[in-house]
């Protein structure tokens, strides 16, 4: 499967993106337009209000993604250029093909689509999830099985999203079970299904440096900061988006000073983990989505963001490490950690949230991730009351975890395909590999002194 | 009092912060709830505007505080993940007791307490006092010594700022007084009775390389564009507002420029100090909070930046080297000059700035930054003019100098109980005493090419 | 012109820039005040929602100025400090510049000179052109001769864009004719007067390095993020707003993946080259500044960003070889590749946009960068209807390209005034003869131990 470096086949990757790139602009040509502008003043203030509203939350959840995501992504010391640029490339893809399948989906029922920055936004929400699943197999695939995963990830999330949303009624306003727990379990099946029962061995360059863990937790405390955003941008204004923000601040805050604590008790010198640093902290963050606007205490967020943290760090500590052993299974980021471990916990304090509250605050809520729906969890509501509420939160996570876990066990087979050019082991996790490097340009000349011979030393090495 | 690295204890952390979270979270559940959700439309409306005009404030100030200014921490070669880790960490602990103090007050007043995100930011505020306070003794204290630090500093922070803001009616929006100058000198006091008389020689780890120097640059830069939101989140909407963003970007944009005069100045071959940079560009910041929403010219607000840049980067050429041989005052990171002359600078163009503009446009401007109070200024200005007004700006300075510096060398003190583990002083600086680094896996081993050996000793270097 | 180092002239920076501020102060204490505070409840509400409509995209292009553009240019590993400092320096010396012509030419007018966050922001927008223009030329020239460069700059910026915008009427919302295409041509006249026929030869330092590219890159990130906000921060409020954020996503996006396919296509072995990468993300923004508020389909902002990625790719990889060797042109960062040919093709396209377009529709969007006129284009538009409007677009772009060359070649021969102080050639991207770098410091003394050695050693390589 993994082919000589010299013979490394580099073609794929342009001619698909090409060819996407074509696709695209022909279905963009043929179907989609801007809305009609609006005449009165009235409508132009409405919209105004709208990018006002909607525009900050945005651009923040794009600083998320494209910054500090892929910092985060950077701790792989010799693979930074390859981390940042395939989180980048991806996001734009996965955007992209999501935007078109949505737009496929309206067509079907209303002919010409319109665009505008919600239909974006739900479509980076999908992208989101291809950026997360890749966290498991990160640095030992290529840029042409990334994308083929993509390819079938977001097809998949969207029908996923309307099983759990618009079917179920799932309440689920920050993603925590439609976007974090779907796009783990994808992502560990992918990779189960790639690498099979071949445990791969530590790769000498798969170590972080100092510097690469500096960038990756700076990568980590820009998403800390902005992950109120993204929790609370499809909120309903008003209440429900303020306790949203409210909500997710203090679970984070509680999953930054649990994970000191539980990374400390952990480690047999007490000394802190820089992995459990840069996952623990955002744990929180993970977990609250799913009850961020529900009416809950805000003791309740805080015991949430402990937890989550508590369960991230565990799951470095302990579980990562047996699943390796036991299952054969690879992780590299360790998104089971982050993403899979906090979501279902949210999804259990959904539940708890549900039956909890009142029946008329719980209902107060409507989804708002699902751009079709929208009402169907407040007929479900009342029809079946919380207990009807909470037993779909429940198959809902088990339908988010259980179907993305087959069909990533489905589209890992397929990447198994010789043609999409896995990289060989001793070029895993390298940037030379994909990147023009400057290492021959370095080299030092006859006429260069010997200070800039040790500069070209040192960056050569 | 220092101990040797094999014994150092390292469970008190834990301990501590695990009590603290325990504690946090019985506290919540005791007394602390959201508000009522409002039922009418045009609450929600309000809600939903209160939002929108202060989330991005918030979202700027928590870039600035958790990677503007964890990054400018980072100067310090070794010390990287020591800074932005502790950084982070106070921040978030620090927080989280403000708000039980400031509830615990609300609480004996009101009953319950309502949570809201003007709530936050009134801790988040708080923090920042912790947050400037370590800068005078980075790098040589123990985590546990800083927590203990932030456990003494805020209530005295709170009872400081409602003594000069509440009681005295000072004039302050951007904290000039209550924040910067106040923990300067708080700082100051700690450094002073921590280390006492013994001079600290240069430590070896103490001077930046050029890649730690960059990162803190960057850091300074996110603190310089941000800071504008930092004067002005808690001014009255409207011309206030307005006035206080125009004068900190004139303030910072004459900083930046009068930065770069007066290093090349002052060194001896006419080169830039990486220091005067870092800490001079954003003393205009610090010094126009006080006046930032008074009636004033615009020509105000560029004098006083340049005039405090001038006077850091004086403070740090004359002043520190002054203080370190006559005091024998450490001040690792020249707090003084970036917060303690700037604030001085600023109080005294406020009491100017009264004592010039007429009497009702002075008054216009109430305190903010109080939670309780409000109209206080008001009344005083209505008893007492412009020169009782100037008088109390001129008692509020000295408050916060003076107040602030007896907490401080009590606090430090009481810092120097053993069982805080101060580290030896072969370990200050070093990032290996509290986190795992990855020194010894990358020793290479016997089947690594030339070239993984020679970046694994590039990176145990 | 060069000199040696030891007597390299360095009083001339702080004397220019400290006059320069005193000028400053006395003309703002002269003339300029801020409006005068609203007394009636509507007004201020007025002023608040300016503020909140204008300050978070301010916000987010002073992140893209000071921090994107600041990291992009660290791409030469050892000029990081000079390429942040020189560019924040320039930020703001040139935006007071521009403050201070602006001033002027409204003081001929009106009297007093009233400030507010409007004309602020279009004096950063002058800024741009400086910042931009600096990439042709970027570490061989001094300070001192940036600083005169950007004085002669902006007041021809000034005038350029009052002949585009007020006088002939051209729509240009996003500054592609009046910022890009201006500074690209005005910077490489410079460059080709300053160097004359003299082909530059390749500089041992001015190859990047890994860690220097992933700094650039990581700039590059930033600008793509906040690139919306420059562009429809000067729309109409509402749907032409909408639609340039709109636009701008998806040129920006359709940018990212076009560049890879291109980038990859035209290295001999398919790899990426992280130069493309680092402009050819962004050209589609600059393509796309023009018609980003017109009435046009989303599929031309898409192929407008996916040929204005594969202009700059190929740009890059014959053009600028073929400049250089042709007409010994030196364009140090690339700026024809980013700036110039992405914002010809958007000129073009802003042509075929007015033919296409309706009547009403093109002539709806009056042009807002014009702080005087504002309408002329609406009375251009209604005398000539689309044919005169499109040839408006076209002659504004020969003003700005041929304007900016003649007035570059000027200001370049005024750089070779030899009292400027231009780095000999062995000093060229090399941050010790501007910055105090702490190499001496860190020679290893006596008493340090081995380890400490290595890291001095590591440090001064």
């Amino acid at each position: 499967m993994a082919v000589p470096p010299s013979t490394y086949p580099r073609r794929l990757l342009p001619l698909f993106l090409g060819l996407f790139q074509a696709a695209l602009l022909l279905f963009f040509a043929l179907f989609v337009t801007y809305d009609e502008p609006s005449v009165q003043a009235e409508d132009t203030n409405l919209v105004a209000n709208q990018v006002y509203s909607t525009f900050p939350f945005f651009q923040d959840i794009q600083v998320m993604l494209v910054v500090g995501l892929g910092l985060l992504l950077t701790f792989l010391p010799r693979y930074g250029f390859s981390a940042l640029t395939h989180n980048f490339l991806l996001l734009n893809f996965s955007m992209q093909w999501a935007l078109v399948l949505q737009g496929l989906l309206q067509h079907l029922h209303h002919g010409q689509i319109h665009l505008d920055l919600h239909k974006l936004l739900i479509s980076e929400f999908a992208a989101v999830t291809v950026l997360i699943s890749v966290g498991a197999i990160l640095g030992r695939v290529s840029p042409c099985q990334l994308l083929l995963m993509a390819t079938c990830e977001i097809p998949i999330y969207l029908a996923s999203e309307w099983v759990i949303v618009t079917c179920l009624g799932v309440l689920d306003v920050g993603g925590t079970i439609t976007i974090h727990v779907f796009s783990c379990y994808f992502g560990l099946g992918v990779s189960k299904a790639l690498f099979r029962a071949t445990q791969q061995p530590l790769h000498p360059k798969e170590t972080p440096t100092a510097s690469s863990d500096l960038m990756s937790l700076v990568g980590t405390l820009i998403l800390w900061v902005f992950w109120p955003s993204f929790v609370a941008v499809l909120c309903q204004p008003g209440d429900a988006q303020h306790r949203a923000i409210l909500n997710t601040l203090l679970a984070m805050s509680a999953s930054a000073i649990t994970t000191v604590v539980a990374s400390s008790l952990l480690e047999r010198d007490g000394k802190l983990s820089l992995g459990h640093l840069q996952n623990g902290s955002l744990a929180g963050g993970v977990a609250i989505g799913v009850v961020a606007d529900m009416a809950m205490p805000p003791v309740a967020a805080l015991a949430l963001g402990s937890l989550s943290a508590m369960l991230c760090v565990l799951g470095f500590r302990f579980l990562t490490p047996l699943l390796g052993r036991k299952l054969t299974l690879l992780d590299q980021c360790g998104i089971h950690n982050l993403h899979g471990l906090p979501g279902i916990l949210g999804a259990a304090a959904s539940i708890l949230a549900v039956l909890v509250a009142s029946k008329d605050t719980s209902g107060s809520q409507p989804p708002q991730l699902s751009p079709a729906g929208g009402n169907a969890s407040g007929v479900l509501e009342g029809q079946w009351g919380p207990r009807g509420q909470a037993l779909c939160q429940a198959v809902g996570l088990a339908v988010a975890a259980g179907g993305s876990l087959l069909a990533g066990l489905l589209t890992g087979a397929a990447l198994r395909l010789p043609c999409l050019a896995r990289p060989p082991e001793r070029l895993c996790f390298d940037d030379s590999l994909y990147f023009k490097i400057q290492d021959q340009a370095e080299s030092p000349g006859p006429d260069s002194s010997a200070e800039e011979g040790a500069l070209a030393l040192k960056e050569q090495v």
